[in-house]
């Protein structure tokens, strides 16, 4: 890991890192926000999984989580939404390839080289961070859009991994809606059993740990009858038991503004999780 | 006034608009953020004046204001940081023409026609806002670099105008430094005598208004030693008699991470002073 910024913020350091990527055979880029009680023990940490299009710069420029982070003593891990780079597959649209690599493992050329960010996620990133970086390996996950999608369907694979989960305007069901039909089919290919491993609406009707679900979800955000479709998700943890807190709130968009608005609570939420 | 958006964020509005200026003979996009309170009464405002390089979306989506505006029943109103647009002057450098307009009336061709961002600042954009929006006439005045030179030098000039004004990581000597020489060279000419009338450590020498300046600085800033020195306006200020608060913060550089990690206090002290 080479260190290629190092800016300080509330109190502690907001870092971005180059490293080269065994899972996903290429170099990538993350975040770590570390909170001023880093420097003197190793700290819990919440890990964010961005949206489509987005950078590990989104998240820590706009959601101002570093000053909820600082508060709890939370790191924040932040990594990028796909492979990059020359010879990575890609594709014309905003929503396919780089920036679209939906925390999956693709199963299909060309896309099956790079695009591992399933195994990256879960398995290279938290070793990496808690090798190089002051961190204790309680970790909590959660993420936006493409990313909620992510954060639900690894926690809900990994029981014991992470000490709590949560999401921003996710993608509960990408097997029935655009953006993951097209992922899906491009990654994994046309046998739609295959997509059924990483789409939470399928995954929660057969979890064993209960880990909570919280989702917060602006009821004026623009794809929610297109894309998101949360009830769908509260129908299927309902019938199985499963626990979750969908909020919804009322007005909000699917921006950043809408993150930075709620960001607060749900690091409150992990950072209370992660205590006990 | 033309609103191109309008986001719920922290239980108000981020909204930006844009609107032909008459000072500036161009068209401008500008952005206010109305706290929860603007919904029932008239709220004052702060203005804030970015830096190089900056439109109006930087330090609405990287400085975690709206938080504490809203905590506050402060309104943000926050411009653009030149004129823009086919047929405005333009350099090739970030540091002159669009993105640079240092918040100065231009006196020499080709900038004069366009390049009147003083009067645009003082007088145009209050007129405008508070007209439109729920705004009392109660405003304080703050900004980052460039921004800062212009918030300090527009508190300086007009008093009564604002009711408190603060800065980070200001530009406080530019007829001394290399980003204000380069400028007001190209935007009032070769005669330096004209140049002290937007020079903050001259107009300090003879502000009759007394109004308190605030000021914080990272101390790990890339531009400290270069072109911003704000001991010059702490020296200028004392021999005056002038109060300022500059408050130096260990480790921080010249990004928006500091103004964020700080932005809060300036919010608390700016709704305080106008409460007065």
């Amino acid at each position: 890991m080479e260190r290629i910024e190092h800016r300080a913020c509330f109190g502690g350091w907001q870092d971005v890192y180059r490293h080269r990527s065994h899972a996903l055979d290429c170099e990538m880029r993350l975040a770590v926000y570390l909170p001023p009680q880093a420097s003197e023990r190793p700290v819990p940490a919440l890990y964010w999984l961005s949206g489509l299009t987005c950078t590990e710069q989104n998240f820590i420029n706009k959601a101002g989580a570093q000053r909820y982070a600082a508060e709890h003593g939370l790191a924040l891990v932040v990594c990028d939404t796909s492979p990059r780079g020359e010879g990575v597959a890609d594709a014309a649209a905003y929503d396919l390839g780089m920036g679209a690599g939906f925390y999956v493992n693709a199963t299909v050329s060309p896309w099956s080289r790079h695009y591992r960010m399933y195994d990256y996620v879960v398995h290279e990133l938290p070793e990496l961070v808690e090798k190089h970086c002051p961190l204790t390996d309680a970790r909590a996950i959660s993420g936006h859009s493409m990313g909620g999608h992510g954060a639900l369907t690894i926690a809900l694979k990994n029981p014991g991994r992470y000490g709590s989960v949560s999401a921003f305007s996710p993608i509960v069901a990408p097997s029935r809606v655009p953006w993951g039909e097209q992922a899906f089919s491009a990654y994994l290919g046309g046998d739609r059993e295959t997509w059924r491993s990483y789409d939470a609406t399928e995954l929660v009707k057969t979890a064993n740990e209960k880990l909570p679900l919280l989702i917060d979800q602006g009821d004026a955000d623009e794809f929610l009858h297109s894309q998101l479709h949360p009830e769908w998700l509260q129908q299927a943890a309902d019938a199985a038991g499963h626990p979750l807190e969908l909020r919804m709130r009322p007005g909000y968009d699917h921006s950043y503004y809408f993150v930075a608005s709620f960001i607060g609570e749900h690091v409150a939420y992990h950072a209370a999780a992660l205590r006990r």
